[in-house]
């Protein structure tokens, strides 16, 4: 069990849900609504609902089709709708049960709702435990691209039971340990070597192993959080991969690569085309996302120009520049990176599946 | 010229539009884009373009139809559209150039555009210059209600120019009138007097009149939102008439008062049916309603029942108790006073129109 400060409030991490929510819920709402999504209901909804049971008087349930295409403008006026059906008021609480896409949508619904209502967070995914809880980063896509409309919005309370893993598939928790490697890449090597060490404890799903690596992560996004929670600075560090990888998930509209794949393929670009790491580093994250099972090439029928196009509309796109992120070592990174436009064409060419310079 | 702090930011207050603009517009933007209506744009919008041309690179503009029937979430959808469409990104700046129909859902689509993007306000009528441009109320209304969607979000900075009030109908300025009456009624006893003295310096839109009445007003809201900016405690005493008056706009589909209008006549129905007023003070809030040519009772074909239900439903309703903001003078006011309906009932009968008790 572990508790982690972030500005405002705590993240709690344990083994299960109910201990958690039993032992770190703050009762004092009348109404409380709880978001989820088809395949996190049958699975997590009762737990939360007999552990909220004897504190919250009334519990509606809003339950998404699980995937990013409910992550849109119409799922939030559909909660603003039956929210009102409902009487639920200022004084309510959200709760938000399942992976990233549940806590984006819940968190700006809880933003925009009456001006901003309480809400908390249950994240299910390994993505959304060490990445999407934190920071406070709510919002849904639009047909033009992720995330385009949101709000900096801070939960109440985040509860991060590492039960809920062993129920992800596998691939949704590779796709989760892409953001963790991230956070090793980022900031410290010698978690990165313990990331390589612990592979197959990793992969059981080994209840210490994973409750370590949480808090790993959620102190690191914490830390950053903490010193620039508007994405005024340093933040933009946590962006790593992501520019390349946001860029991929686009022209293959959501289809082709869960977030955490585009990720890596998005770190791998920069780690070995964009950055100073010398070849035993190059190797270290080469290793890492073999080992989980992560891709790190760009399939033979991407247009290089459509991508790159697609990686000028990102947010993070400042008077017609992209914006890099890389890495100095393994363990340190820097922001606001320019590079021309040729020389990163240039090297994504080299990036294309089946390229010799890829075997290890 | 005058200059009031909230928060983060400034409110310049002055006779010229342009002076302001010129004088006191921090440049750091490369895209702006200017938000209006069709009323006010061909009356302000070459202004404060020229004021603004030497300073911004690019500008764009996105006029919607006048009135409260833009302020939806579809208009909020169509200005994600055309700000992706015209390359707006994360450092451009939102200007809002109209009342508060403007303030509102520009304020709403800066803070949830990309997460949140800089904006200014230019209030033109008099009810947005007193107070829809202060305090980081944004939000748009939906077919349940007024304001049941929105966030609290700060301008870089607000700018006043009693010049737009010339433009103004008579309707519109006595509108604006009802919450200045507001300010005095809650906060003072000697801008009552005051504003009773100077009926016809306002009615002619005296500059310095108008002036002195704008800073005191957004001077008293500036502190109020400085002490409760979320609307936890004291931030509710802005809501003086509010409870009914929103429901009586409600109940007749927005089309028979304007806001002030029925703010007008909420704060009478508080003043003179819920708070321990004496006559004499009674007699205050009538003179000034009625030199500002505010309507002050309830047409006779309002169901009263409805009314109530409409009230049952406001953001401000806790477990379905009704606060109210009551008088405990001229000059102070104290919120969350609960009455039983049936008292509610009985006195909202005795305001129809016709009424020989509303006499002098």
């Amino acid at each position: 069990m572990q508790i982690i400060d972030v500005k405002d409030y705590h993240i709690y991490i344990g083994m299960t849900l109910e201990s958690l929510l039993r032992g770190y819920f703050q009762e004092k709402y009348a109404d409380c609504l709880i978001i989820t999504d088809n395949q996190v209901a049958p699975l997590y909804l009762a737990t939360v609902k007999k552990a909220l049971e004897t504190k919250v008087k009334r519990m509606t349930e809003f339950i998404v089709p699980s995937g990013e295409t409910s992550k849109n403008l119409a799922t939030i006026e559909s909660l603003y709708h039956f929210s009102l059906e409902n009487g639920l008021d200022r004084h309510s609480l959200v709760v938000a049960c399942g992976g990233g896409v549940i806590t984006d949508i819940s968190g700006f619904f809880a933003a925009t709702y009456m001006r901003g209502v309480d809400f908390i967070q249950i994240p299910t995914t390994l993505l959304a435990q060490v990445d999407a809880s934190i920071g406070g980063k709510t919002g849904v896509n639009l047909p033009e691209g992720k995330n385009l409309v949101g709000a900096f919005y801070q939960p109440q309370a985040v509860y991060i039971a590492t039960e809920c893993l062993n129920t992800l598939s596998k691939r949704e928790f590779y796709s989760g340990m892409a953001e963790v490697i991230k956070y090793g890449l980022l900031f410290e090597s010698e978690f990165c070597h313990w990331l390589q060490q612990q592979v197959q404890n990793i992969e059981l799903r080994e209840p210490h192993c994973l409750e370590r690596l949480i808090a790993f992560c959620c102190r690191q996004k914490a830390k950053i959080v903490n010193a620039d929670a508007q994405e005024q600075g340093c933040r933009a560090l946590l962006n790593l991969g992501h520019t390349l990888g946001h860029a991929l998930e686009k022209i293959t509209q959501y289809k082709v690569y869960t977030h955490g794949e585009a990720v890596a393929i998005g770190m791998y670009f920069v780690a070995t085309r964009l950055s100073p790491l010398t070849e035993a580093e190059k190797q270290v994250v080469y290793r890492l996302l073999q080992s989980y099972h992560l891709p790190y090439t760009i399939p033979r029928a991407v247009l290089l120009t459509e991508l790159y196009n697609s990686m000028l509309h990102d947010k993070k796109v400042k008077d017609g520049q992209i914006n890099w992120v890389i890495l100095e070592k393994i363990g340190h990174a820097e922001w606001n990176r320019q590079f021309p436009e040729k020389i990163v064409l240039a090297n994504l060419e080299t990036m294309f599946d089946g390229n010799k310079k890829e075997q290890p």
